[in-house]
Order: C-alpha cells, then sequence, then structure tokens
C-alpha cells in the first residue's frame, strides 16, 4: 500500500510503498479516509521534532486521522465503523497510564506518538489500532473526523485550566485564543460552543483581508491584531482576560501570558518552542502571579475522553465555518499540496479513500 | 489602649496610645493574646508593602492574631471563647467576594488587609472583627494560635494546587518547600501530616549547625543547601518533585520551579517579590512545562476554610515542633525584640495578654 512518509535525512514528505498492516489480537484494521496536516507534522518533517521508529529508515507521517473499521477483529467495533485513532501507543507493552486511559500524562520514554516519535503515523492507506484508542464518530462527520484531534488538544487543555480553578467560585467572562491557525481557530469555535464566554478574542498577525480574520468574526469574537496590539498591551486595550489559550508556539506568549490575565485567571500553554533566552521583568511576573491567584497549565496530548468530549464539539461545529477551515482536501497524487502553508491555507488534509455512507 | 503601629515616613514599629475599639452590629470585641510576626511585617515596615489606612497617620501592624472573645455581641461566639481572625475586610461594605466566603480570591480594591493594607492590624490590647471573620480553636492551641494564619495560607496554596491536578490521576510522592523561614517549616509540617508524600525535602541557605536545619531533619526531611544545590540541579542531585512550594519571595525561583518539577508537577508560589530583570531560557520553559504537563498556581492570602483545615494541622503540630519553631513570645515593653531577625529567629510573636483557662 502507498503511505506518505519522511525519510531520514530528508526534509520533505514522499510516497513510500509499504505492507499493509495485519491486525493483532485486540486490533482492527482500519481503511483510512482523511489526514489532517498541522504544525507538528511540519515540524517532524524539518526534523525539528519527533523521532524515527528505531532501525527505520522513514517515519510514516500523520497522527490526525478518520477512518472506517475494515477488519474489527475482536474489537467492539464492526466493520464500517467510522473511527478516528488517538495518537500515543505503550512502546513496551501497556503501562500504567495506558492502562488508566491516560498516556496522555505518560512521562518521556513510556509512549511512542503515531507520525511524530518512534511509531509510523497514519498517513497510509490502512492503518491497524487497538480497539481502546479508536474511538467511534457519527457518520455525519466522517469527512471533519480529522478535526478531531486538534479539538481534543484543545479539549484536554482547557480541561486542566478549568481544574486548576476549581477550588473556588470561577466565572470566567472573557478568553483570549493565541494564534489563529487552525487549533486556534478549532478552540475558539470550542469555547463559544461549550462554554459561557461573553467576550472571545483571537490574536494573530494578518492584515484584512483574511480568511482567518473572517472566521473569528464569524464565531463573534474579537480579532487582536498582536503587531498593533501586543499581548502585554491586550489588559488596557481590551481588558484582562479569565482564560488564555496559547498556540503559538512564541515562547514570549508564555510570559506576557501572567500579564494578559484578569485576577484569578488562567493560561493553558500549548506551544512547544526550542530554546530561546530573552530578559524577562521576573520580580513584577512573579509577584503578579502570586497577588492575583493567578495559574498556568502546560498541556500535551490528549486521551479517549477528550476525543469523546471533541466529537460533540465538532458536531456542533457550524457548517460555514467547517467550509471555512478546511482549505483544501487533497487526493494521494497531489498530497503535497497538502503540506503547502500559505496565508490562504487553515487546515489541509491528504483523502487516501472516500467516505460512502451505509445506505 | 496600647498598639504596635508604624507612622509614616517611619520605618520602625512603635507602640501608641489608641482607643479601645468599640463593636459594631455583627461584630464580636476580643481580647489580643498574641499576635505573629513574619516577613509580609517586615516589608510593611519598610515601606515595600502595604497601605496606610486612609487619612491616619500610622498603621496598626499584626495580621497573624489569637485572642479570647470579651463581648460577643450578637455573633455566634460566647465570651471567653478562643477565636483568630481572618485578615481581609470589604473596604465599603460587603461585596461578592465576601459574600461567598472567598475574599482571598477579591481582586486589588475589593478588600483591605488588616496590619497591611487599608486597615488596622491586630496588635493592640483589643479587636473588633465581624463574627463571620472569625475561626473558633480550640483552647489547647490558645498559645500558639498565632500560627494558624500562616498555616492556613498553605493550606490555601495547596489546595489550589491538588485542584491543578484533579482532572488526571495523581499520586505525588515528593515535595520540595523552597524556604526554610516559619512559613516553610509550617508548611512542610503541614505537608507531613495531611499529605502522602513519600519524600519531602526544604531548601535554604544556612551552615550546620542550625535551628531549621534540626527541625527540617525532626520532620524527617532532607535539608537541600541551595549554595551547593541550587533549585536546577535539584532534580539531578535529588530527584523531580511532584510538587514545589515556594516560600522564598526569591523570584528566580517561580521559574527555575518549572525545571524542578516532575512530569505533572506543579508549583505553588507565594513570595512577592519586587521588580528584577533577568534572563531566561524562556523557549526551554516554555516546552518543558508543555511536554511535561506541568503546572504554576500562585496563591495569596486564605479564607475560613482554609483556617478551619490550618486548625486541624495546628493541633497536629507535635511540641517539640512547635517549641522548635516559636523562638521567642515577648510582652508588649520588649516587643522590639519580636521584630529581631537573625539566624536564631524562626518565629516570633508579641503577648498582649495571657491565655487563662476556663475553670
Amino acid at each position: 500500500m502507498q503511505a506518505i512518509a519522511v525519510e531520514r535525512g530528508s526534509n520533505r514528505p514522499v510516497v513510500v510503498e509499504t505492507e499493509r498492516p495485519v491486525p493483532a489480537a485486540g486490533e482492527a484494521l482500519v481503511r483510512t479516509l482523511r489526514v489532517g496536516v498541522d504544525g507538528t507534522d511540519h515540524e517532524v518533517i524539518a526534523g525539528g521534532h519527533g523521532e524515527f521508529p528505531v532501525g527505520e529508515e522513514h517515519l510514516v507521517l500523520g497522527h490526525e486521522a478518520v477512518g472506517v473499521v475494515e477488519d474489527a477483529g475482536d474489537t467492539r467495533f464492526s466493520r464500517g465503523d467510522v473511527v478516528v485513532p488517538t495518537v500515543r501507543r505503550p512502546p513496551d507493552g501497556p503501562n500504567e497510564y495506558f492502562r488508566r486511559g491516560e498516556p496522555d500524562m505518560a512521562p518521556e520514554g513510556a509512549y511512542h506518538e503515531r507520525g511524530i516519535s518512534g511509531a509510523h503515523g497514519f498517513m497510509a492507506e490502512y492503518f491497524t489500532s487497538p480497539g481502546e484508542s479508536l474511538v467511534a464518530v457519527p457518520e455525519s462527520v466522517a469527512e471533519v473526523g480529522f478535526l478531531l484531534e486538534p479539538l481534543s488538544v484543545a479539549e484536554k487543555a482547557v480541561e486542566l485550566a478549568v481544574a486548576s480553578r476549581s477550588s473556588f467560585t470561577w466565572e470566567p467572562e472573557s478568553a483570549l485564543v493565541l494564534g489563529n491557525g487552525s487549533l486556534g481557530l478549532l478552540t475558539l469555535a470550542m469555547l463559544r460552543d461549550q462554554f459561557d464566554f461573553e467576550r472571545l478574542y483571537c490574536l494573530g498577525r494578518r492584515d484584512r483581508p483574511d480568511p482567518t480574520i473572517d472566521v473569528i468574526e464569524g464565531l463573534g469574537a474579537t480579532y487582536v491584531d498582536s503587531r498593533a496590539t501586543p499581548l502585554a498591551d491586550v489588559p488596557s486595550a481590551h481588558e484582562p482576560m479569565d482564560l488564555v489559550f496559547e498556540a503559538t508556539g512564541y515562547a514570549k506568549h508564555a510570559f506576557e501570558t501572567i500579564r494578559a490575565l484578569a485576577p484569578n485567571g488562567v493560561g493553558a500553554l500549548l506551544g512547544v518552542p526550542n530554546a530561546w533566552e530573552f530578559e524577562v521583568d521576573g520580580g513584577t511576573l512573579h509577584r503578579d502571579f502570586v497577588l492575583h491567584n493567578k495559574a498556568l497549565v502546560g498541556s500535551v496530548n490528549s486521551n479517549v475522553r477528550h476525543f469523546e468530549a471533541a466529537t460533540d464539539a465538532l458536531a456542533a461545529l457550524p457548517a460555514w465555518f467547517r467550509d471555512a477551515v478546511v482549505t483544501g482536501v487533497y487526493d494521494l497524487p497531489d498530497f503535497e499540496a497538502a503540506f503547502d502553508d500559505d496565508d490562504t491555507t487553515i487546515k489541509t488534509a491528504v483523502q487516501f479513500s472516500a467516505y460512502e455512507e451505509r445506505r
């Protein structure tokens, strides 16, 4: 079968011929429908993140997949079920984190990430997965099921943020998403659908007219141009924020978030930047953090519970939003276009096979 | 009556003569037993923190008090009850934070802090307090009741830290307290009594023999000399920590805490440093924070619920610990000794009247 992979020493994706996988006990064979592309894929391709599987000369890409069960094996699924796989797998048989359904909390060494680190991804005509790492989704969202993984990542981060404010009465009104990439926009839509924020903001650095600004405003949120209003100025220009969700990977944002928060506010950090030394007014940040009961939570990956929450968020996405955010779905011969990234691109996917509804 | 105050333009405490307060509706009159001294008092005296009450030429000091109800008024208390006051009061009548019992979460402007900011403290022969801001304590701890406020501050910070880890299975084994002042030592004792940490550490910078090191080791914890093992080296020299509790007010500790944490760990920050610019590897900190699901919570003040939790912690303190930590209790004529701060001082208090048990 054909797969999209990056080869050792290369920094561009190519089509490779691989063996169709055979499901082991407890696994299902899934026919791949579509696999999304995100910033992590670009980092993996560039060699800045992730690891090749031991002994392999290539890494099959892709961690945002949706597919159809081809052979359910001894799993709880049936042939024809639409499913989305989670990303982490145990490297040497189940460990405590996987056993309790929290692979997202496993420390380094206790997981592989399919398509990212130590294990092949889903950008292939077929993939296998343990039944417990597959989430059933409604047929109605089969075509956009590749949005479930990024939505699940947002669900987990917001869950951690909300938990951090659970020992007191917290009634947040304002939320700011940092970053107008696909994760930022999906998070904005999820926050709008699942929470009662009165005012939503999204920070980017694009000139109008711009499709992401249209999406932000279509969701009823306020676009903040960081070139005119840097994060540090957001409280004075707009308001201090009860929740800040960082999806830029820009390290200064992690620290400026502290100042952007309202008293008792929380910042969820999701970016994975590289080393970068810079100066901070650490004394003022520390003091502000303490005197106003602020919090920061780092969040990576997601587990089945977050995929399930994200399934509701995905089903609730307005049709116009899906149409605007998914800017391109490309068949295998044209897969390279899915890895282009310019100002007209929001979210792309590669289609491996078409979904046909069961009568 | 006599009170200990700092006058405008001065930076040393003096005895002043003031009117004995008259309880208003809903208030009790309390005869003061003892009032503790802590780092915040020193900052208030030095002018680095807090505010004088509007229109007043002095600020009565003290926010760590224990007393005996002299006139219960229409409160739920009885004459003779041993009580400890909370610190925050509404500046202009009750607001939502006070109404729901969470004055510790009030933003600036929505509270005064007695003895610190905008309202006189408890270092006087008598004070009045609304009944809902008084916590009853057992007679058996009347003499060390001034330890309740700092313990309550530790209870609140740990409550926030634990809440931040409540959305997943968190079974912490190791905790590190930064700072071997009285708050650090009280926190260490509280963590030992109320949690199941297998290994406790406390960081300071003192040479042996030293009374705080004796207390740390008496509690079964490991003393970490930050001159030999800076915080950044703690994970390699000892282990990464599931919980870090910062009670040094040293701004670099707020950032080094991120690296000292184990995956899924949380740092509670309590220090209130002044502005201080320094360089951080913000990219590496951000990346580490995210990839290991770490969290930081800032925490200030405490409410009645935390005082109640602290009452249990106070009653559980071993007698040797109380004796070792309370290094001096001084009558009013000798009050200046309570404000001395050298390597033999851990916790001091001023005694305004002696406690005599009821029959």
